[in-house]
């Protein structure tokens, strides 16, 4: 019963014969592979753009990167209060730009919301050069609460930004969840809606460790080559990115993955709304579901060997509160949780609420 | 006929079903797997000694966070004029130490030299704080010219180092190779000859994407998980590096791929005594081989599908001058070339030399 | 009328005299002459205790070194919502520190709570090396909005900060205005309360240019010097600090503007009660008094040639708001601020509200 | 007898009187100072030219400001193997270009020969993004070794680098006194020679503290605010370096300045044609003069009160060896230096030679 996190799932067997395969003969290093340009191929057909797209073993890496390529070291990100570039990244970020600044939006919202943005950036102290310059807006999709953005809502959002001089940065560590959950085209929710960069994770959904830069506006990626190499994150052998995108990507497998883990965590959420001892935090639509729990069925269940983590009571929305016998919980479903696996779960709720 | 480098090659089989294994389960994110567990114990077993080890995606990334954890940003590191922490891996070293420097021995000779590393040591301006501060000797093994040191020689280094205050940092991408080459405990080269902390490259020598950072003085591990998250190198499904080591170092597969490599290096070696329009541009004894090369002949070879790179003319000892119509090339074997690649390339030479 | 900063005065008489005796003949540079040597004597008799100091000429340059000792680059400094680290020294703290982030106390208040910094240090994220790890707490003396701390309050602080391993930096860059309003022994305030590194500011109460970094802590100043010099603050006629502070600190000169200082603005203060259409934003007790100003006024104000700054709203604590017919403005006064000018203000007030 | 360094000297009577006499009123902070304002215009005046400048208080500073603006995190800047931004700012300059590297022309020469620099951007490794890039050429004049380039030198030196794709940059610690030693118009040396930024300093002659980055390409100063600010060099009272500016540049009396020290210098150097244990180990044309003397001859000199610096050997150029019982030493005379004193060290010479 792992709901831990989509991280801890294995690899789907398409993407593991796809790096066997590629690793079966030699080919140039540093990118300079047939891999990689067949994975921007795919890619850009994909997106139905043109684009450049970079490759990185970690979601962590891919933001910083794309985000060191959009701003100045004397310019700030603004995020959500819960962005995994805010909280999940250590000083990552920061060492990545040579110093910039992640500047959360102060509303405890779910979601971003343009209105929050726009009176945020309404707000900042703009005394320039003493203050931080807001230069970039970064949005997850799915987002942070395991919520998604419709084209339309990416696209407001992006008009605040574009409006301020900023550009968008998009964080699709768990994007085909959101695509699937909405079904429409990636273009629709990308760059026709205004985003530049956007970062396409494929780890959670299947890869062994894959994660894409994708540069919609192909200016920003002068010199990215330097980036990606003093950082560390130029791969020898870098077929391994290349090789597993174009098997995630072809087929819609990344989507029937995503589909089948936006299903699992649809069935949990069923099975939660009969459930006792536990309940839904607020409405998700992607494969990350955030309930309440009491403290001690939470310990009964650990100790039942359910996995899943308690999560920054932060998170909640400003007028909600937990009880001091509750806890806020997240749980995440995968490509590879199963049926029985939920039903194990609710079973096990049943057991041991009191 | 690859001589390019051993980064063009594939992956060893063994390398690559331990993989494909790895990802047909569920097991914990950020280096908390089972498999990254289990590298740790072999590195141990096979060092012979208690240690620390992380494991990051690229040869250059290890080098700076090892490094990272060994200076403060106002110290230098002594390297050969020649070193890939030197001249390969962009300002990367600056940027993972704070800013650091890297401070090649001038002396130009295919290997670092005691006496030099002393001699440069007394000349280096030293008025605290304007001067650069030396803190720590970076030694490669096998080193930049395709030569080996011997376990004493690897203690003349680290006594010097030791004696100037200097922690001492191995670049061991081509490792296997050395150790192969001696036939040594790796222990010998390593720990019991004084290095502090070692990189211990897999990727070149049959793995897909492989590389240690072991801490034999462990105190200098101290936050070390932090540098290796800031940087964007905590994978997050991390057991892709364990499981590729323990398969790589089980049963001496290691120094069996790199025996491979090196006796193609050797063969190779043997070819070109006999052949017109190419020498040898110094001893090797790894799988790296260093030539001088008629450029006509580089050019008809380059045109008949052989893969060498022109090396930097620096390389060369200074007593030696490359005539103008001769250049200075690097053939690499390695654990995939065949004797009839060899062979093949020594019946190329034959036939092109004028 | 000028009220825009205490930085806008001049300089007092003692200390550019001091400044011309001192460049009257040679001495040595780089903080090796007599005027540096002797500034750290008379901070030791000042604060009564072993110190180690260090001079630049500007206090955002104080607090990012301060800082930067005190803090690793994967660290988190604690600060209040309003401070000029988090707010005014640009991405500064970030650079200098090598990447540590600011985190201010989400509350808003006009005073840094033990209460409310402890109850934060509870709910952060702490997954190593995931989140910041919080690791220094800053202290501003006299605080953000004006308000003074008490020598017990300071110790209540520092308390909570070291039950969380966190060290205490204090941001005195209107130091003398707090000892002078509160009329304490600087050693009270400091040292004795729990402050392990304070930056005590002379610019803005009459000096040119000079700025203390002081380490109660003399353990953090190891390497110290490097961090100046590299950051370019190692200035060679470095007696300029070293003679200002001298005479600045000799007499309670220092204290002597401080309390003109004070005295200016309770005069201004008690102004305020009586004058229309401009109130206290909340009580001062040092040379800063924010005011709620009627828009008009503000604007006939300024066109009469007040100078005076509109403040960031958010500086408001969360239950006061503004009107949309009125701003929030900070007033200065200084050592060089008189009667006649505090005077010529509350007339002016009288002349123009409506 | 002091000819350790010119910044040991104190500052001229018309700087001192400038700095009181600003610091008698109440003026805008942050660099909106009348001071700062007028420094620009005789800056222009001076250059003859439209240019925009800074102040800052160390040359350190100041150079590595400007090269911040100069060159990307990934770039290389190609300099003289004894030049100040190389061998004595510690690491600042990649810490201010957030990692860019000192790249010295191998060849020890006295001064920087235009084919030395062309023949090196030949052999420099250049396969991006591996490699650093050569992206600015940094000049000294008067140079790292007392010399001074003519303008046709200078203009030499910028074709190469202007071919190469290099940006310039001159470190003007010692300009005056390469202005008064060549007599010609400060523009023709810089801006007319192809020079984009330099770094003009006058504290070495005759300031308290005061340097100037003056920018001739002014779209490189673009942002330039901030790089001040997150530094700590946006001095709140800035009057402090364009009152000294102002005075400096007014009625030549920097030239005066700089004609007495070189004066001096010509003296000094016209005595040690005829003294015994000590010679010329070079011509100088600048107020710095380097010479060989016996080591017993030295410690004696020292004990008898002669202050001068023992030099780096390796600025000695390839050609010429030290003798065992000798060293190379700097002595530099200032605006402030005697004949007095010059006659002094000559007698002191002629007393304890053996």
């Amino acid at each position: 019963m792992i709901f831990g996190s989509d991280n801890q799932a294995g690899a789907s067997e398409r993407v593991l014969a796809a790096i066997t395969e590629a690793y079966r003969c030699h080919d140039d290093a540093y990118g300079d592979d047939h891999h990689t340009a067949a994975a921007n191929e795919v890619l850009r057909a994909t997106f139905d753009t043109d684009l450049e797209a970079y490759f990185v073993s970690s979601g962590t890496a891919a933001n910083m990167l794309a985000l060191s390529a959009m701003v100045q070291p004397w310019d700030g990100v603004i995020c959500h209060h819960q962005a995994h570039v805010l909280l999940d990244e250590s000083t990552g970020p920061s060492l990545f730009t040579g110093g910039a600044a992640m500047m959360p939006v102060p509303e405890r919202d779910v979601r971003l919301n343009p209105q929050a943005v726009e009176s945020m950036l309404g707000r900042l102290p703009a005394d320039a050069p003493h203050n931080v310059r807001a230069r970039a807006l970064s949005i997850t999709q799915a987002n942070e609460c395991g919520q998604v953005y419709a084209a339309d809502e990416i696209a407001a959002l992006t008009a605040v930004a574009r409006h301020a001089n900023l550009r968008v940065h998009l964080d699709g560590a768990r994007f085909a969840n959101a695509v699937a959950a909405l079904d429409v085209h990636p273009g629709d929710l990308t760059w026709r809606a205004g985003v530049d960069v956007m970062c396409l994770g494929a780890t959670k959904n299947g890869a062994v460790a894959a994660e894409a830069i994708v540069f919609f506006d192909r200016s920003l990626a002068d010199d990215f080559g330097y980036r990606l190499k003093r950082t560390g994150h130029l791969t020898s052998k870098a077929r391994l990115y290349g090789a597993q995108f174009v098997a995630w990507l072809a087929d819609d497998h990344w989507l029937d993955l995503a589909r089948h883990a936006n299903a699992a965590a649809e069935r949990l959420r069923r099975e939660l709304a009969d459930l006792p001892g536990i309940r839904l935090a607020w409405a998700c639509q992607s494969n990350e579901t955030f309930v309440l729990v009491d403290r001690p069925l939470f310990e009964s269940l650990t100790a039942a060997g359910v996995s899943m983590y308690e999560w920054y009571p932060d998170a909640l929305p400003a007028d909600e509160r937990i009880g001091d016998d509750e806890l806020l919980a997240r749980m995440v479903t995968s490509w590879a949780t199963s049926d029985a696996e939920v039903d194990a779960f609710a079973a096990a709720v049943r057991a041991h609420a009191h």
